[in-house]
Order: structure tokens, then sequence, then C-alpha cells
């Protein structure tokens, strides 16, 4: 299928489960962008109560034609509806609108809405197609891209989900200017962790580039969305279910999940938090003798400059690690954490509670 | 890994995702039934409330060993239970016991216990290895074959699941001794059905052997096990997402899931809606002209032979007709029924409506 000219094109390569992500300015209204996808007599469109009355419109126009029947369902907007409850509304309207296994779902939203609408694809009738449709800068460098589809327990962040891979993603980059700058700014913290695990060119351009990222500006934005796509790309097309490589994309989670955990899902952005894990793996990862204190501060300082917090919340060093061990990574109760052994490479390894102690006195704020 | 003499054994064919089932009377009891299975440092023995205090205490010595901590989980009885509130307690359960991604959870009951144990493993982290370890009939004969998980919703059975393979299969005859009549009547319902979508020897075999599996004679179930599992294995493994082939294992289910959400879950038993439906679906079968009337009766006798009910309670046509229509198998609204080209063979095919009320007309009570 040929794409526009001033649109890219990121493959990932996983079999019979490949996929294309399409990048570009005005996707959401061009037909041909969802050329080659399955036509089926019902699809349904997940959205969120912020971003479906801006983009709705536009999407369910390129649908006609494609599906005789385009359904819609808005669910309410925010971290704390990452529930079951709120994913039984998807399964409520799938089944009472008599939706087949060829349905069509497509998630438009940031990445709330796409792990939630993902889970109920791959869990509707045993698993039924999806499109990703991001409209935050999050879901279109990390969480549209991959797979990983969940909804959170009330004992552990993202604990129910499953695997499961959209036929597309359609980053369409003219809805990022609608975006709050508060979720810019975590979509950011995705952005530059690809730096540190893989890519230190990449992190140069990033703060080289940060004005422009910050004013929106397309070219850049394209940029940073394409190369951090490509980046995930490279790693789950060789790490598909995270048995090993893959974890490396956790760089900051640990640490991050146990703050949205602890604060209560919702009080600080999943990239909010994913920014000043970062703060702390990296300082973790200068007392694992990975990097040096020039580096955590390097990193430090850009996490800081593109608007996310570098203090971790006053959780109490007994709570983090409680918290930590029942992340996803932990084996037997012992927290597995995603370190840079050198700048541009991540590492998935334990390490001494005392030290994570003293990582967590050094960068959060007293109790 | 070599199995003791008098157990059978059964590969199911799926490339990495391949493994077996082993048959035999006393397997809870031989902890080598477990060899090659992987060691974790912790299990989840999921079971319910009538087969928990008869098998558990086995199961968990054979376990000893194997894993250092193993937790035991007892859910309700019954289809009725087979929802998200209950699903819900096995992720407290591995929640609440700190247990991770290696952690290993053995399903130790009917085809509910599997189904809702195999579609938590499925999810849980989004996917953590399994044992199943059914105890009826019916369960060792279809449900626990397969890789078919799944929980109901209000609005249709079996609505929410995952496509997720178990490690291994054990079969141990010796639970079937405590199995109520009427349950290893339903699970005869299974093993019958195999016999007129593929295997007419087989049909025979059962009709000549049916007093010594209602008797239990351990000899008569092992090879109607053994035979069960091959056919299925033989399906499963050209089609294990039911793209096409796999469907035909529904024979008699799309009358029967009808039946069984029409009454209400647990009013009549999956295996007895089965054998019920699978008299509606010869019947459609001999209108469509691919069986005559003496097969639909030979059928029809054997299943009534089986302690199984052959007459389709009263719903009315048109609500039977709505039931179908949600049925996973449609397209669009179409019902698609599995029936019977010729005795030894299925497809899977619309069928009028008109006729779909003749059946219905000939062969349920009236409203």
């Amino acid at each position: 299928m040929p794409v526009p000219a001033p649109h890219a094109r990121v493959e990932i390569e996983l079999g019979e489960r490949s996929y294309s992500i399409l990048i570009g300015s005005g996707l959401l209204q061009e037909p041909q962008a969802l050329d080659a996808l399955p036509r089926a007599a019902s699809a349904l469109i997940v959205t969120n109560s912020t971003v479906g009355p801006l983009y709705t419109a536009q999407l369910r126009e390129a649908l006609a034609g494609r599906h005789a029947q385009v359904h819609v369902l808005e669910l309410p907007d925010g971290e704390v509806y990452k529930d079951w409850a709120t994913l039984n509304l998807i399964f409520d309207a799938l089944l009472s609108h008599g939706c087949d296994r060829k349905t069509v779902l497509y998630a438009l939203g940031g990445g709330v809405v796409g792990d939630m609408t993902g889970f109920a694809a791959a869990s509707y009738m045993r698993g039924v197609p999806f499109v990703q449709v991001p409209t935050t800068l999050l879901a279109q460098v990390d969480s549209s891209v991959g797979g990983k589809t969940a909804i959170n327990h009330p004992l552990g962040k993202n604990m129910i989900g499953a695997f499961y891979q959209p036929q597309r993603v359609l980053c369409d980059l003219a809805t990022l200017k609608t975006l709050p700058p508060r979720e810019l700014s975590a979509g950011l913290a995705e952005v530059i962790k690809y730096g540190p695990i893989h890519d230190m060119d990449f992190l140069a351009w990033i703060e080289a580039n940060l004005q422009a990222l910050l004013a929106r500006e397309p070219a850049a934005l394209a940029h940073a969305v394409r190369r951090s796509c490509e980046i995930k790309a490279l790693v789950v097309g060789q790490d598909e279910r995270e048995a090993g490589l893959r974890a490396i994309l956790n760089f900051g989670h640990t640490f991050g999940h146990a703050i949205e955990s602890g604060l209560g899902y919702g009080e600080w952005l999943h990239g909010e938090a994913v920014g000043c894990g970062m703060v702390l793996a990296a300082e973790l990862s200068q007392r694992l003798g990975g990097v040096d204190a020039a580096f955590v501060q390097r990193l430090t300082k850009l996490i800081e400059a593109a608007g996310l917090p570098v203090r971790g919340p006053a959780l109490g060093a007994e709570r983090y690690l409680a918290l930590m061990r029942v992340d996803k990574k932990s084996e037997a109760g012992e927290i597995r954490f995603v370190v840079l052994d050198k700048p541009g490479s991540a590492v998935v390894r334990s390490a001494p509670d005392a030290m994570v102690r003293d990582v967590l006195a050094a960068c959060c704020e007293p109790l």
C-alpha cells in the first residue's frame, strides 16, 4: 500500500502477527490509511469523554464505506477507570449491538483507552481484530505499540491483561495539538526513555530539540514518534512476550509503578511517574557502577526541562519496597530493576535492599 | 519421559505450545506425572467446594517438592459462578499471595474450574503457566483439551476468554468414581459427539460399550477418554484458533448454548444441553440432506440411553433464534450451524430460519 509522502511507516515484524504503524499529520482524514485492513459488517469505536467529542466524527467518516454499522462507546476519562467495571462496558456494548467475531474495534484515545480496548479485543469471543488510533504522545510512542493490553487490579497496575497485537496503529500527529501540556510532558518521558536504554544519539537529539517538541512543531514530533516506534519495534520484534530483552522498555517503570500505585492511580500521570522513576533508576544504575554522576545529572536535567517531576513522593521506603515486590518483573519476591549498564544500554537485575533504600532516601521527599 | 504402562498419552501438536494429555487411574498420586513441567517457587491449586475436599490433598502431596509454596483456592461449585466476580477471586488470591509470572496454576475440577483457571492463567500478568487436572468426564474429553478458556457474560455464554494452552493435562480416571451419575451422562454427550462428526467406528464402539461406560469400568472409560482426546487433538492441531475446521467440535452446541442460556446457566448441565442439542442438529442435518431419518433415530436412541434429555425445553422458537444469533459462530446476525454432511463428517453452514423453526417445532416442548 502506498503511503502519501509526508507520512512515515514503521513495521513491527512478528510473523503472522506483524503490523504497520503509520505516522503523519491528518491520517484520521485519510481513508487510505485503512487500506488492506479487514472489512467487517460492524465496528465499535471505543473512546473517552475527552477525546470523543474532538475526533470521533473524523474517524467515523473515514470508516464509512468500510463497515455498514459503526457503533461508538465513550468511556469516562482517566486511569482510575482502567478497571473491570469499565472494561465490561465494552463487552456490554459489543453484545448488545450483536457484534460478532469479525467486528473491528478501534481504540481512539490515550493509553487507557488503548489498553482497555486491546484487552477487550483480545478477550471478546476469544479475540477480534482491533486498530489503535492513539491521540496522546505517550500512547503513540509507547502503549499502542507492542501488543501489551491490560486493566488494573486494586492490588497492582496492569496485572490482568494479554499480549495481543493490533492490525494497525495510526498515529495522527494532528491530534497532539489538543493535548494538555501536562500530558505532552508525560509523553516526552517515554520518548526520553529510548535514549538511555538504546540510543545516545537520540538522547542528544531530544536535548537539542526539546523546545521544538514542547512547542509541538510537527517535524520534531514526527521524528520523535518515528524514532521511538523504531526502537520499540526493534526490541519487541526480538521478544514479543517479554521473556527477556523487552523488559528494558520498562526503564523507570518499577519505581514509577510504585509511585502511581502508592499515590493512587491518576494522582500522577503514568508518564510523570516514569519520568521520576527514570531519575531513581539512573541513580540506582550509578550505585551499581553502570553510569557516572554526570550522566545521572544530565538525564535528570532533561527530564526536569521536559516538565516532569524529578523527586519521588513521600511514600516511605518500606511502602516503595512493598509496592515494587508485586511488580510483574519480580520473581519469588525479589525485585528486578531495569538499570543502565552503560549509557545507551539497559539490563534487568536485582539490587540489595539497602542500596535501594539509599536511592529512595536520596531521590524522594522524606515521609 | 517414560509413562507407567497402564497410562496412555495423547500429544497435542501446536508448535511451541504443544503439550501432552496423560490418561490413567491414580495419576494424581504419581509425582512422575508432573515430570518435565516447570518448577516454580509457588503454585496455586484452584478447585471448587465439591471436588476440593476429595482430591486437593492428593494433588498437594504430589506437588510437594516441586513448589516451595502451594496455595489453594476453593471456588463455589456451579456454572452460575463462571463469571467475572468468581474469576476475580483467583486474581485476588494470586496477588495477595504475591504470586509472580512463573507461578503455576493447577485447575482441579470440572469444566467451570478449568475454563476459569485457564482464563485467569492467560490473563494474570498477561500469562502464567497452568496445568489442567480435570475430574469430570466432560472436562477430560472436552473442555480441558484445546486451550479454550472463558467466562460467561449475562448476555452470552463463554463470551469473554482466550485461546491459551495448558502445559499438561492429567486425566486421572480414578476421580470419575465420585462423579454424580447426572454428570457422567453429561460427559458421555461429548464422548458421543466425536462419533457423528468424525468416526463412525467409535460411535459403534460407544453403542456396544455404553453399559460398561455407565458402570464406570476403567478399561471402557480409558478407551473413551483416549479416543475422544485423539480426535480432538487431530482437529485442534489443524485449527488452533477456530478459523474453520475446529468449529465442528461444536456439533450440538449452537442449540445447546441457546438451551443453557434460555433456561439460565446451571439449570441443565452443559453436557445435557449438548446431548439434546445434538438431536436438534441431527434433525437439521436430515432436513439439509446430510443424513437420513434412521441415523437421526439411532443417534437419538444412544443419547437417550446415555441418560440425556432428547427433547428441547419450551423456550419458543423466537427465543431460540434470538439466543443463537449471539452465538460466537454467527456472522452479521446469520446463525452458523454445525451439521452432518454425512454420518462421520461435519460442516459449518447456515440454514433457512423456516427450516430451523420446523426443527424446533419437531424437537422441543411447545411453549
